[in-house]
């Protein structure tokens, strides 16, 4: 740990959040969080054991009752943050909730910050920086997907295989600096062919991390699925069918941002955000054209494009045309030949395939092919994730991993120009200090400051 | 206990709302809740001692991991409910939370009923009626006043002074029955005597707690106060002078109803909540009548009355006539003789009493006379409360009270007509009756469905 963190105070927030509900939890942490309880409690704390609850009365000032509570004792070491802590179960009056934080503060305890008690945490070693950064998602986690990510990631993740590399490449960076000593005698401690298949290892590893990122951030944030077409093609009725089906786990959680998002729909434990737009034509008028051009931006900005025309009034032209304008936005398009039941022309006006994308036949108002378009979502995030269960889902990572592979190109072009070791030594260095930052072994304030400052207060 | 409860099933519920947030409580209670719990967490529970916290992880019915959490293990007869029963902390997300119920409920779990865990308790011993109806008052409490009453209810409240004078009464019922026995002698067991100081003392206990339901209700549910006067008396002035000089701490909780309420205000830990009225006066269209006429309404449903006055531009005549029309709703009327600071005719004009009640001088605009104001508020509460600090603030005792009251007026009208000791029992046994249905020695199902319905899920 580069940073030497020793808390001198106490902290306390509120850990379940401000509903009306049965019971609330106040997190006490620093070195005289158990001393601090105790002396409000009804029954010294000091020297319960670590891990044990107790029933009894907290007191006021004046010494009236505030509240029955459950207290646990964690001693030092022992808890989350790996303080002295105590956690108070008490009952969640909007009045009990405030005296009890008052009295707190009144005996000592300062208000924590916002993710301070996993800042502690990580400070005194309990986790990793990644691992830190995964709480916050895994609160935030809203579909199994989302969850499993970062689930993956609290529990180690890529730290492990980054730790690997990162040690092989100090042990290449060290033999370089040995050869320095015995610059004159002109050794190779170093196998500058071992280091070539390190680097390859690298470049790899880090692109595929970086790849990853994309359908990663989908899980994470949920995949922005726009579905477009002409008026009439059934784009309406598609959307209901697919939300009778199934609905979201997360459709009535508050404070989701909804704006043009219709719906979520959730296909393999993924989360499609799912936007039905203005239908897309020669615009006959000025208010026509914005709620077009509104079209076009969605789907620009979209990940996956579904695309739906009607089959019996379409010709593929116009299908092409359309399609054409569309796809330079999204990364995966599916295109639905829709209405197919009405028989008549009865023939599907398209090939079987678009530029290598299927076309699925469908018929949206009895649900005939919607089974093969959910395949076709549930591959979208098969295939981007690939073997690999190590994804990228963290902004700050996928920057980290970007500059690490500039480094790495780098020590491969500095070693086919044969430059001097000790130049060679210093990007290595600059490779290794790149991933140090992932697991937080080299941070600075700002850097910590920004990172627990997105977590919910009494994290 | 009449009712004998043996819980077949286990219960589950999430204890601490559906806020996002950092942890989240799940409640389990019931005779498998351990081994249920056990069964899917990473340490055997079963043989942990009561009172002790285990850190582990939960995981799904495919064996992937799905939290982190911490457990708590409440052996039979040492939880809450009195049953076996495991608090799980886990990370607050919605999908955790989501999921962690469908896994506990999937191993044979039923979620539970609001107030179930509270039902649990009462069945099982661990409190009496009167003190489970105290848990959901003190959960909703938000201020000083209303917590206090809430805990002291929870904390024995009058239960102990009623077991005191039931049992008194049902000594006298059994030695009356016992004269029955020995009727052919004309023996007389039970002291008329004494059995009169009885009723005397139940009498004068019994009205001294109906009479403090109306304080008891006001400091429970907030002193419904509306400010009244003729249009630019001060009234808006004085709303805010009140309000910036102190919050109510309920002010920004959601939920609270507030239609015509305006604003709370606390003054000595009891909330009142400030009504501001259209101005009264001789309505000259029906738009105006309308507006008056909901005024007078307010007025009459509302607790304490502060009527508003311009000293320098009403005659007394005309305060006379507001005050009349006024006062025959609120219990308290607090009359503010206002804008004393312009000078010129000066002389405040009303006499310094109206009714017994005292006018207090004010100059809304610069604080003058706001902390008499506050005195009178707070002298209102005092003088409700009298001496006691045993005041009823819940409907259903009231009613019992009051049918009680009305069955110690029957035994003294018997003892008078010297009616036969078995009607005499008869009487005295269905006041017993009456007092035992607070503290829930008589109950029925209908009632206790009633009372904890309106509990908080997981409570």
């Amino acid at each position: 740990m580069l940073v030497n963190y020793k808390s001198e105070d106490t902290i306390c927030a509120i850990a379940t959040g401000s509903a009306v509900a049965a019971i609330a939890v106040i997190r006490v942490s620093g070195k005289d969080a158990i001393a601090l309880v105790s002396s409000i409690f009804s029954k010294p704390l000091l020297d319960k054991p670590s891990h044990t609850v107790h029933f009894g009365v907290i007191r006021n000032e004046q010494g009236q009752p505030l509240d029955e509570v459950l207290v646990t004792v964690f001693q030092d070491g022992k808890s989350f943050t790996g303080e002295p802590a105590v956690e108070i179960a008490c009952h969640a009056s909007p009045y009990i909730k405030a005296s009890l934080l008052n009295l707190l503060v009144s005996k000592g305890c300062r208000m924590a910050d916002p993710g301070e008690f996993t800042m502690r945490a990580f400070f005194n070693g309990k986790m990793d920086l990644s691992q830190a950064e995964a709480i916050a998602d895994l609160i935030a986690s809203d579909s199994a997907k989302s969850h499993a990510l970062a689930m993956n990631q609290m529990r180690g993740g890529y730290s492990n295989e980054i730790l690997d590399l990162k040690q092989k490449l100090m042990d290449f960076a060290s033999l370089i600096e040995l050869e320095l000593d015995f610059s004159e005698e002109d050794v190779e401690f170093a196998s500058r062919e071992e280091l070539w298949q390190l680097l390859a290892l690298l470049k790899q590893k880090l692109r595929g991390l970086i790849a990853s990122f994309s359908i990663g951030s989908a899980i994470k944030n949920g995949v922005q699925t726009v579905i477009a077409g002409r008026p009439n093609a059934g784009k309406s009725t598609l959307l209901n069918v697919l939300l009778n089906e199934e609905r979201a786990i997360v459709s009535d959680i508050a404070g989701t941002t909804r704006d043009t998002i219709e719906a979520e729909l959730v296909v393999d434990g993924v989360v499609f955000r799912l936007i039905d737009t203005a239908g897309i034509r020669e615009a006959e008028d000025e208010i026509e054209r914005i709620g077009v051009s509104k079209t076009m931006h969605e789907v620009q900005k979209s990940t996956v494009l579904i695309y739906v025309y009607d089959a019996q009034a379409l010709r593929r032209e116009e299908v092409e045309m359309d399609l054409e304008s569309l796809a330079n936005g999204p990364s995966k398009i599916i295109v639905l030949a829709n209405k197919m039941d009405i028989t008549g022309n009865a023939v599907a006006n398209l090939s079987e395939k678009w530029n290598n994308t299927p076309v699925i036949p469908t018929t949206a108002k009895t649900g005939e092919g919607i089974s093969e378009l959910k395949e076709q979502l549930k591959s979208f995030v098969q295939d981007g994730m690939g073997e690999s269960d190590t994804i990228v889902v963290n902004a700050r990572h996928l920057n980290i991993f970007s500059e690490t592979l500039k480094d790495v190109e780098k020590i491969e072009e500095g070693l086919q120009q044969q430059i001097p070791g000790d130049l060679l030594a210093m990007d290595i260095r600059s490779a290794i200090r790149n991933l140090s930052a992932i697991t937080g072994e080299i941070s600075t304030d700002d850097l910590l400051g920004n990172i627990f400052a997105n977590f919910c207060i009494g994290k």
